[in-house]
């Protein structure tokens, strides 16, 4: 099927994908009397002499706004705020299918990193956590970083952590499929951008032996001087044998190939390359580095992707549900480490012994278990850690 | 009825009023792809390649922003953006209710006039229009009038504009009524901040004979040193008679009472100090300048108030869904003076002079046709003066 001609079809026709709807019927007199004036005066009184009480009379407690600055959108590059709506409505409506989250897209005319963030701040009394979408490294490190500090509400960049912990289930879930140990495994990760890097962060944190992360000039590592900040910071933490050169030389003898970078990068002769039961997990939206078929043909063992019309879907809706179903039910004021890591290990067990094989190393994107499994495993943590209000 | 508790209690048990649906189903893989990646690129591209194309591809042109800091919240005053968020929440499901129209509360952490300004010119990429709700005067001038040059979508306040042309189709209502003539009549307006003001310049551009705008202080009158910018050069635009004083002297002979101002402030006393067939308009929120039984008492004919507990609402719903569903559908790039007399006379002709009486001079709010009516004559007045792109 052609989905780029589904969607504009569908598109076109209902002008977009959102809907804002009452959840009070106003049909009568006494119903506008309630739901506006004089009615509303009363709770806004309430808030006025509680603050908190924002959270017990008014949606604010269950939106999310989805924050981009159209910078970063798919592999599509800046493509600028208008042009990234279509993906912000598309995310909103999967937060609401998924854990019933109010979401709102909000795009943003500034690409400066000062205006976003003090625009974020000054249209947060509005919500009950922010979800930053497609905004470009390193802009989205110190936007988030400072957003978290500033705000006393969740605050996500679902492309650096959404991916962390989707990927980091997926490969639990491959390693116990091919029978390694996570210590024992190298990695190689292409795309040294916000994503790459972050995954490269809870790799390590849930202790893969070995990672080299490899972006288009080469393997990071130190006295390598085209790296960025946030790259020789990383060059530091990884890269245990100090392996220097491209992909297709780094990839030699590794274990898992995780792609967070361009379409087609990667090829069968490259896969071939690796270490015996190789993982593939090729993850550029929406053409990936290298087609499930080229990839087994290489030999790769467990192939997963991004996309939604292959087995193995790593895609982030796994995850930005549910996390923020926890961080917004237990009103936790941050979303931690310990709650990511909290979550890839929800994710990851959902997947039994029994059940994991080759096409099935993570759960299904449609598995209703997988939003409540892990929000409830994200807001125990956040109440563990002192960091809930409710 | 006690709308306040009402109002608690359907909030506590709702969490607020809006909800944010998806208009497509995500049930399926292919649905997944087609509502998220990898069909979402598609739209994406033809808006980078067109950015007209997001009105085609996107909800931005149904969705407008609600928008305040909070600092003139009904009759409560300045209490803050969070206080602010159940009116604004009732506002939106208005705009839903009444003309079909997407509407997102966007409360704000900021009251300077530069800092709102460029942050709803940030935020703006998302919205089809913006309505600034409950900003105090006089920095909501400003605030308007610079949104206005800056943005290409309608801006519209409210506060100032609804309630000038509700209350304008009232009195054209009130009028024929009583049976007198526009030119003949002589007004006060008691209140002289944003709505009064704006009240006041409808009233003269539609060809009433005098009005008098009176403040706390007295009447607005050249020579009075109390007066700020906007009531100064409005002292220059009215008062005929050049009369100085305080309501209780200035009503005296007066045919109509405007009140926008603040609960209790008019007696039945005054009311009885004012021409024959008196048109009294009470509009302070929720509680007005006098009750209906009061004004009686004082032997006023027509009695009008912003309630919906008595008759003759004078309540801006009868204007905003109409007037941003015309400049919506006729993708206007403003809203103009000839805009809002097109829709003060739309309003006001919808009740015939057949129909009119002491309880109905303007239609009931739950009338059908009111919203369609004025939405029509705007998208026709904004196509006829060329500031329409659809």
């Amino acid at each position: 099927m052609d989905y780029s001609k589904a969607a504009l079809e569908q598109l076109e026709a209902q002008k977009g994908k959102l809907e804002i709807v009452s959840k009070a019927k106003v049909e009568t007199r006494e119903d506008l009397s309630i739901a506006y004036t004089p009615g509303v005066a009363e709770p806004c009184r309430k808030i006025r002499d509680n603050r908190d009480d924002v959270y017990k009379y008014t949606s604010k407690g269950n939106l999310v706004a989805v924050v981009t600055d159209g910078t970063a959108v798919l592999g599509l590059g800046d493509i600028g705020p208008e042009a990234g709506m279509p993906v912000m409505e598309g995310k909103s409506i999967l937060f609401k299918r998924f854990a019933g989250i109010d979401a709102f897209p909000i795009c943003l005319d500034t690409k400066d990193t000062d205006e976003i963030v003090e625009t974020v701040k000054r249209i947060a009394p509005t919500f009950g956590g922010i979800n930053l979408e497609d905004i470009s490294a390193p802009r989205c490190f110190e936007i988030e970083r400072r957003l978290k500090e500033e705000l006393d509400i969740p605050v996500f960049h679902d492309d650096q952590h959404g991916t962390a912990i989707v990927v980091s289930a997926g490969l639990l879930g491959a390693l116990r499929c091919v029978g390694k140990k996570i210590e024992d495994v190298k990695v190689v990760i292409n795309g040294a951008g916000s994503a790459g890097i972050s995954i490269c962060r809870l790799l390590l944190e849930i202790g893969v032996g070995d990672v080299v992360l490899v972006d288009k000039n080469g393997a990071l590592a130190p006295g390598e001087d085209w790296m960025n900040e946030a790259q020789a910071e990383m060059a530091e933490k990884t890269n245990k044998e100090q392996i220097h050169g491209t992909l297709a030389e780094v990839i030699k003898g590794r274990d898992v190939f995780v792609g967070v970078s361009a379409p087609g990068v990667l090829t069968a002769e490259m896969v071939s390359t690796m270490a015996d039961d190789a993982v593939v997990f090729a993850m550029a939206n929406p053409i990936p580095e290298i087609m499930p078929e080229e990839a087994k043909k290489g030999g790769a063992r467990v192939i997963a992707t991004g996309r939604s019309d292959y087995p193995n879907q790593i895609n982030n809706v796994l995850v930005f549900p549910g996390v923020f179903r926890g961080a917004l039910d237990a009103r936790a004021t941050d979303i931690t480490e310990e709650m990511k890591i909290a979550a890839v290990y929800a994710l990851s067990e959902i997947v039994t012994d029994e059940e994991i094989n080759e096409e099935y190393i993570i759960p299904d994107v449609f598995d209703e278990r997988v939003a409540k499994t892990v929000a409830e495993a994200v807001a125990k943590k956040a109440r563990e850690t002192g960091i809930a209000r409710a």
